[in-house]
């Protein structure tokens, strides 16, 4: 396709789904499901066809000498397409969000007024390689009620072609438009830039994706976008936690995973106990092969650990590179967190009623933690069910983005005649 | 200033609001409200000094030449500064949103999850002529916990000094650095440009004005815009409403006041009911002097109504000005309104239970009503308090915007030394 092709293409894609979205929107809960489920049964009785098509991506990657995390992002196993099938089911089985009727009160005009949760309408989702996106985004999409509109990397186009075929027998099974879901089935970039700028068909952005990917679109759509920069996450252990519980968590907030976005990347520690957790846990880091880089107060608890440089505060390795920081109270902590963390996951670890009082209302952060590792910080942990993202923006939805953060509020007023004097 | 100063000044201005933001989030509500009665203390005491500065903007309005509504917006009255105490009294009384903490509940991991409501830390707000809006968007910003960078329009920039000398004196009386509310001082519209781009220090815009001024900040804004476009408000009178309801609420959604957003601009007529209302209703209309555009079949039904254009169906008249449609039934009903509507406001008047529970649903406005007036939808009627604005936009907040749409919520997590397994 040309550019103006391109255009074209996507003008017809973004107005099917409007006029899909509305009927998504009004779609009752046993309908959604009943697609869900037929999405999950056609995932997996065609798994060999999946396979074939993922196949044929790997090959083509392989042949381009993609680098090898890719590659793993890229692969669908026999598991992988299993699971794919199991979170539709889940997506199946959590409530229905829309039409949900909070906070309906009188009031002294005698209306009554409340908020009714809707959908945001047309969701455009653009993502990397990882092609089990497609399967969890159109299914989140469709049980919040939205039309959904996924671009997927170019690299998983076949996997995720053959993925849209099962989504679709699945809408179409519940006598849901077809449209509802669309997979772009062009991997010209020019795709993208039409997708962010239609701001008649799509109401919202979600890219998932690395950092500059997502500040490219952030900063070109003319979209809302739902965003996630950086996890620069800590764990800050005072001077009253208690010890054992603060070497549990300060090993498991790194060493569980390595690279993902809820992992600590800045360990501080308060200097009066420094001392008595920082030779247990350094030899913990040692022993599984994390580097240690610590500020001079740390270097000086703990010989073989670098020195930090001031850019290593600012660092998300996801990697085994852990930088240390001892500080002086609460305050320092808070400080450093404002100053050098990305406002995705922080946590205390303390025994003191005020201190965990204070670091909560304080850290600005869309999840803010006491005694427990920032690896908790997940959809599925959170009871959400499934996440399309975290979010580290202020506005809308903050952390893990489920259901609810696909939808929003609009006002409902129920009256019986009331007029406004 | 010169272009290269204001962008010095404005960075300036949005660094201190970034560190005030910080000291107002956690400010305590009885501090917040101490502050918010010193303001109005100040206002009421200074009426003498807040009329000579808006006689002083006021002359040279004239001077300039300025429409007499703009004069209207920018005139302050004795009752005008009253009320503008008044308002930040209101203000004081409100609950405090920030730190609410909801849905704290175990997972089963044995963390609790839950959600906190935070402030959303530097707002901007760019406003037209009325100098009321000054004293109004600080209460909020500052109750909210925000700090606020307010740019009123030029010609109130007298006025709007005096106001900001009585907000800071307000502040600095209950401790809080006068930085959280910072009024621009410059008339120059380099620095609008600055404020919508400062993505470092403004987290969220609120413009407030006219179409065109909000498109343009809307489209040039590197921040997200809370917006309100136009009000193309509807009144659908059902087959099965009832018909002296149908006939006070139609009369009110027009004629309480003509150049309100919430006012109904077209009324939608089943074809059934027509006859039963609309030569009532003409005459109500007419006697209060409102012209009359409707289609063929409603020019049918009365005399002396002109036809309507297809344009007529897209305009906020703002006027004693109404088109009026028969429609066959509540999906044509529906259809025109998702249309021609901007997703403000919209009503029906009916006695049908499925018809009501089908409009709630069914169409996409901020605030959907059934058998009641759409001049109720406002921050004041639906017991917001008070309102910064009304979001048309589908994230974050939607209809009129008080208090909780200026904060956000953040994820906590509380352990007992839980880790990821």
């Amino acid at each position: 396709m040309n550019v103006s092709d391109i255009k074209q293409y996507m003008q017809f894609v973004g107005k099917a789904a409007r006029t899909a979205s509305r009927s998504i929107a009004k779609a009752d809960t046993a309908t959604k499901n009943r697609a869900l489920i037929a999405m999950a049964d056609a995932i997996r009785r065609d798994e060999a066809l999946l396979l074939a098509a993922n196949a044929k991506d790997l090959d083509s990657a392989r042949a381009k000498g993609i680098e090898a995390a890719m590659i793993d992002r890229l692969t669908l196993s026999a598991k992988g397409v299993a699971t794919m099938a199991e979170g539709l089911l889940q997506i199946a089985a959590l409530p229905d969000p829309v039409g949900e009727i909070t906070d309906l009160n009188f009031r002294p005009s005698g209306i009554q007024v409340g908020k009714m949760r809707v959908p945001l309408g047309v969701v455009g989702i653009i993502y990397e390689a990882r092609p089990n996106v497609t399967a969890d985004a159109a299914g989140l999409c469709l049980k919040a009620g939205n039309a959904a509109i996924l671009r997927g990397g170019s690299e998983a186009i076949h996997s995720n072609q053959a993925i849209a075929a099962c989504v679709k027998e699945g809408l179409l099974s519940a006598g849901l438009p077809e449209t509802a879901v669309q997979v772009i089935e062009t991997t010209d970039r020019a795709a993208v830039g039409e997708l962010i700028t239609m701001q008649d068909y799509v109401d919202v952005i979600v890219p998932r994706g690395g950092k500059s990917l997502i500040e490219r679109i952030a900063h070109e759509a003319r979209i809302p976008v739902i965003k996630h920069l950086d996890g620069v996450c800590h764990v800050y252990i005072d001077e009253q936690a208690d010890i054992e519980k603060a070497i549990r968590i300060a090993d498991n907030a790194k060493t569980q995973r390595y690279g993902t976005c809820n992992t600590m990347e800045t360990l501080l520690i308060h200097r009066n106990i420094g001392n008595k957790v920082l030779p247990a846990l350094s030899k913990i880091y040692l022993d599984k092969g994390v580097e240690l880089r610590g500020d001079s107060a740390a270097c000086a608890m703990v010989t073989s650990m670098k020195l930090a440089t001031e850019q290593d505060w600012y660092e998300e390795y996801l990697a085994p590179i852990l930088s240390i920081r001892i500080v002086d109270d609460l305050d320092q902590a808070i400080d450093h967190i404002t100053q050098f963390g990305s406002q995705h996951t922080d946590a205390i670890v303390t025994e003191n009623y005020s201190h965990a009082q204070r670091f909560l209302r304080e850290v600005d952060s869309s999840s803010v933690m006491v005694n427990t590792t920032t690896r908790f910080a997940d959809g599925f942990e959170y009871g959400l069910g499934a996440e399309i993202g975290i979010s580290t923006d202020k506005i809308h939805a903050r952390g893990p983005v489920g259901l609810e953060g696909l939808t929003s509020q609009k006002f409902i007023v129920l009256g019986d005649g009331q007029i406004r004097q």
